[in-house]
């Protein structure tokens, strides 16, 4: 492999995505050696100090945004994200608007779907515009994604969009704009933490000529499985609400 | 448009694909002429005999599942498929082996998103293999699908697999010929309606190099936004868990 | 037994709630002739003229609602009952003003717990209130329910009440009548079908002295245990939030 | 008040359950001097040295059982006894037999429902009997509560009995006891917080002449109702199953 690629090292009870350079790195089962990986091959084994073996993987977006992409606070989840592609059926190749960039989280999924097509991303505060740029180099998926300093609340400057998605304050200010930028058939998806927010976009996509309005919470539940088997006692009850309208015309 | 097409008629509603041909369509709103089609392009209009007017879009994945798939009793939905490719991070390029096939739904989806990669998929009753090829033809997908007459049970033919997802009976006796399929850094997937299953499926996990074991189930709430807001009343409480897991060595 | 009296009575597929009389009753197992019941007593047998043996047991407060109370259209459930009752720990003895009455379904319940203490319960429907004096004469339980023909949103006649439960369209306008009526430390609780029902009764809890403010929604999901195991397909999604306070001075 | 009585002091932010005596209690909102209880009555206020007013009330069984029951680790929770008290309709006056006792949480609840009738908990732990024994003590329901030390795998004493409810391991193997000592519809009800428990103890059910057989589990959701609304983020996603069925004869 060379230098600067990423690769994940995993074993049956941890992982680590890491890149190929001259350094060492400590974990609790050991040091590697990290420039060994430069003779080896995805598939192939590497070993801690300690003895301990792991595999070598080309690492996936899931890894590659669960290791290494700083999150902000309020993070839309790999969850909501996958209901997204599954109600919408996006494609890839398709043009895709996106706002607030946030950490690019949602940016970077996308766009690993829709290759080779676009995500056109706009965020107003410099500080996660900067965060989200590092957040894409790591991805290895800047070709795909347009950074845009800009406040969307003021307009879309796309037009003949395939998906505009909204994961920000005052999306409900943003939902004329998408609808303008949408191409005909094309979807508004809306994630929204509280319930206020959820009726304030609504409202504003019944002003527009959208059609398959729909409003969803998710709710993923975790198993343990093993002699005795039962849902894990805490989890996550709630993230956001995902709104889905299509535009007619 | 050329005849044979397949295409969206969207109005605020009612949603119809159709196919571009000489044919008359009867509907609620009217009787369309299909032929009128042949001179349309995608975001133009058509009216049925009745004025009511409908806008003429693409038809994505999602639509042509929804619409025109056949389906069988108890299909994997949406909101599962959607969780397999966001935890996965499953990539345009992969290769996937499937099994059983049954309708072809989970197949297809999967196609439409890792084209032009590939789904192998497995059916050992020729009655749904039959169903499967007319679904996959409709969908436009069969290049990147290839379809197998084949009882998985008895052993995976491809080598080096991104993903192997079951969704069948007996999956457990799966577990040991997807793990030799995988390629290290690969995905098992398993939906199970029934609990017993499930459990089934994790002993025969936890008996191979398998890491990231992960069980979940996936409750999607409707909620109905108008003046008053809520729940919708009645919904799926289940549809079945999905069992995660990737092989390391 | 005694004609007039209600027992129910039961088998491995059904159970009928009956008053004894000189009756004939048809049912899909076969005719009871409810006469017989005059020679027999409680923990008893009776058989239908095709020879099925029902056993005949005292009906409790839950057997007689499901059977015998003429149901309003969206009333509040068993499940959420149950709540009210856990969490404010309410006893036996204790005065409860209830509105609006409704079917007289959940004064009903909670008279069958704290007799000898009392519910008064307001409705301003007359119509309303002549059902419910029909459900609550077949209760039982009339010594332990009083009736009041009276709109509550013009003020609660009651001091020094445990528990107020308010199940209405304007609950928000009760609040500070009942924060009146209260008790220190006596409970008020508030069932809404609607967000905005819940946000605006919040609001006016907020202005009074009330601790211990508590919303909660409560999921019932039913599992089919056969030779496989998994939640029921289909089930209710939602049926209210209760809302629930205590008052300080 | 006199000395040794259980009174709680609340207000808008906290809550105490003191015994009335010539005692201080410090606290985040300053001393209490508890011996001025002695001249105060339910309703009255009292006064930390900081002059922080806190009203006097009457505690109820849910008060006692949160702020003074010393709990064992997997108790049931308020919302499942809840659940209980709906479903069976269990009445004032009824015996109940109850195992195993743990903290006693489950019979004092119960008591304080069923008074002046009879809770029966079998414990085989003498050091579990103890501490419930100290908790129903302090629960003021010594009179309601009879507490064996015994095997209830070993066999149930009491006969004709109203509700027999179990929470322990090896559920399954007391199913025949119940049955036995259960009265024509009388209900037996199982607390698992596994599922392999819930499936033997079904098991052992169908081999018995009960009916009305229904399994269930309860997720309650907590709510933020503020400016902005939405279930909590994190809370507890499973306790147990509940499992009820009814003696026929």
């Amino acid at each position: 492999m060379k230098a600067g690629e990423l690769v994940l090292l995993i074993s049956s009870d941890n992982s680590y995505l890491v890149e190929v350079r001259r350094e060492k790195l400590h974990t609790q089962d050991g040091i590697f050696d990290l420039s060994q990986l430069l003779k080896r091959r995805i598939g192939g084994k590497i070993k801690t100090h300690l003895g301990k073996e792991y595999t070598i993987v080309k690492p996936n977006i899931a890894d590659i945004l669960e290791k290494k992409v700083r999150r902000a606070p309020q993070i839309i989840m790999p969850k909501d994200i996958g209901l997204i592609i599954a109600y919408t059926g996006i494609q890839p190749g398709s043009l895709i608007v996106d706002a607030g960039t946030g950490s690019g989280f949602l940016s970077i999924f996308l766009a690993s779907y829709i290759k080779p097509g676009k995500v056109v991303t706009y965020e107003r505060k410099k500080r996660f515009l900067e965060i989200a740029r590092e957040n894409i180099k790591v991805s290895g998926l800047s070709r795909y994604i347009k950074l845009k300093l800009k406040d969307v609340r003021k307009g879309i400057d796309e037009k003949n969009v395939d998906m505009v998605t909204l994961d920000m304050k005052d999306a409900e200010k943003v939902v004329k704009h998408a609808y303008k930028a949408l191409k005909p058939g094309g979807w508004l998806v809306v994630y929204s933490p509280y319930i206020e927010q959820v009726k304030s976009v609504v409202e504003e996509i019944k002003k527009k000529a959208f059609c398959s309005l729909k409003v969803v919470e998710n709710i993923v539940r975790e198993w343990q499985v093993e002699r005795s088997t039962r849902p894990k006692t805490i989890g996550l009850m709630h993230s956001g609400w995902l709104t889905f309208a299509r535009k007619i015309k």
